[in-house]
């Protein structure tokens, strides 16, 4: 089997990086960190061991790629118009893709422009890595994912869990992306968005009375949202995220990190795909559209200038 | 008739300094500015002519204070709990009590506290004034108040408001405190907050496409509160607000003020009792909370430092 790494990041960066030290075939896509990665690889300092892919597989464009078989998609999802056309050139009739994206409604978009013979998945990380240097990975924690079918066959989904596995990381084989997606926003809606509003880190937003009452109060209407959608997110589910976070070092999560950067936020499927889909089903979540609402004027202002 | 006036700033300083001015016997309470006011006097300019109140009468304690016919409270709400031990020593039997104060809710709680001869009520000052320097004001437009009894006679407000009408400022006397109370909210409770928590000013709130969205949700909000505590609030006005903000001079409103300088903010009167009032007639307005809890947040962060 032949992989295509689209976004090679933190998340990319790690996975393809583990297939490709395991002796996979691996393919990797860059923008800006395309010369580094050429001349001296891409480097993974893991908690699991260090090392480095050289020499590595390496584009710029998915036009010089091969065909893959299995293509992992790590890009952030500001740009996801553009996702169908790049995929094109490396796509084979049977190719699975795989979305390792945070938010709602990315796969049953990308699947209504691909044949329909191509497999569309998700897959959610459990992961804690940075870049810190150009094609240069910092891995500190965990690493899990798990992957679910949104449509298409599933074998060749199955067979890259089996080599992640095989390669020494954990993947897991869901039957019910939708509900998984639903439940990795039930922790992301709120901490992602809060820390930009209020400028902060988890550990304040849990700490201060005022916030940790609002954060709570996003998480129920995460779970409403969900809820209404069909998927049921127990109680115990909600009070395991506050736990959760109250044991945490103090974090910055991916959106903190993007407004830190000025860069664009997940806004679209972090946050109006879930409101959507909750209106869709007659549900308004009334805090959560606020967030958003507040996200957008901030990443307008920086975005303009 | 004898006046006190409880906090000389931007808005006691202006309507106490106009009395002063017109001949009347006016007594003024100052903090910090004590020293500068007894020196050189309260120095006013105005679009309506420059004038100085010198000599004055100023104190730096109610203690030291004559008894008044007729109180102007012009203090922020934020040390409210101090004010009826600060009224006692200049109380007479039949006094009456003018709060000139933002939010909901001040009149009932003070009017408890004092005995049943004194007469509380509210006033609402529509102005443009700014203190530029220690007993040092500078009034840029407007100055009509609104001034509407909660508890007890009527006929000190109403000898105040000819005075005041008599000494060049527009007073009406309102016979519905509690309806004026919450349309001033309308206007108070979306911009005062927003302006903090995304750090901006009125015309970027209302040119953003996300943030008017927001808005617009804010002040249909304080709406729904005011409609289910019997306030009639008509769409039109709702409307007249939006038009009035569109048309503004971007504008820095009092809380943005407070936070610029690191003040407490008004988010009990303002935000909190609007909020109870509105969830003891059963209305629930989540984006209102949302603001609070939000502006909570970000005045613990700066005020226990």
């Amino acid at each position: 089997m032949t992989y295509g790494i689209i976004g090679t990041g933190a998340v990319g960066g790690f996975y393809g990086g583990v297939l490709a030290h395991g002796g996979k075939d691996v393919h990797f896509l860059f923008h800006s960190e395309y010369e580094a990665a050429r001349e001296r690889g891409l480097i993974v300092k893991s908690v699991n061991g260090d090392f480095t892919v050289y020499p590595i597989n390496a584009y710029n464009s998915t036009e010089q790629m091969p065909k893959c078989d299995v293509i992992i998609v790590s890009l952030k999802t500001c740009a996801q118009k553009l996702l169908a056309g790049m995929l094109k050139p490396i796509l084979k009739e049977d190719s699975a893709v795989i979305l390792i994206q945070n938010g709602l409604g990315m796969e049953p978009e990308l699947a209504a422009q691909l044949p329909k013979t191509v497999t569309v998945a998700g897959g959610m990380a459990f992961i804690c890595s940075n870049r810190i240097g150009p094609a240069m990975i910092h891995h500190l924690d965990l690493g899990k994912v798990s992957i679910g079918v949104h449509s298409g066959p599933v074998d060749k989904v199955k067979a890259f869990c089996q080599d992640m596995n095989s390669c020494g990381v954990e993947c897991e084989y869901i039957e019910n992306l939708y509900e998984f997606r639903w439940k990795k926003l039930v922790w992301n809606i709120p901490y992602n968005g809060m820390t930009v509003v209020l400028d902060t880190t988890t550990d304040y937003l849990m700490k201060n009375p005022a916030s940790r009452v609002l954060i709570i109060d996003l998480l129920k209407e995460v779970q409403k949202g969900a809820e209404a959608s069909g998927v049921h997110v127990p109680d115990a589910y909600i009070q395991q995220m506050i736990d959760l976070t109250d044991n945490m070092t103090p974090y910055k999560p991916s959106m903190r990190l993007d407004f830190d950067n000025r860069r664009p936020m997940e806004i679209e499927y972090m946050y109006r795909r879930p409101l959507e889909e909750a209106r869709a089903h007659g549900v308004d979540l009334p805090k959560i559209a606020m967030l958003a609402d507040q996200l957008q004027f901030i990443q307008d202002q920086y975005l303009k200038k």
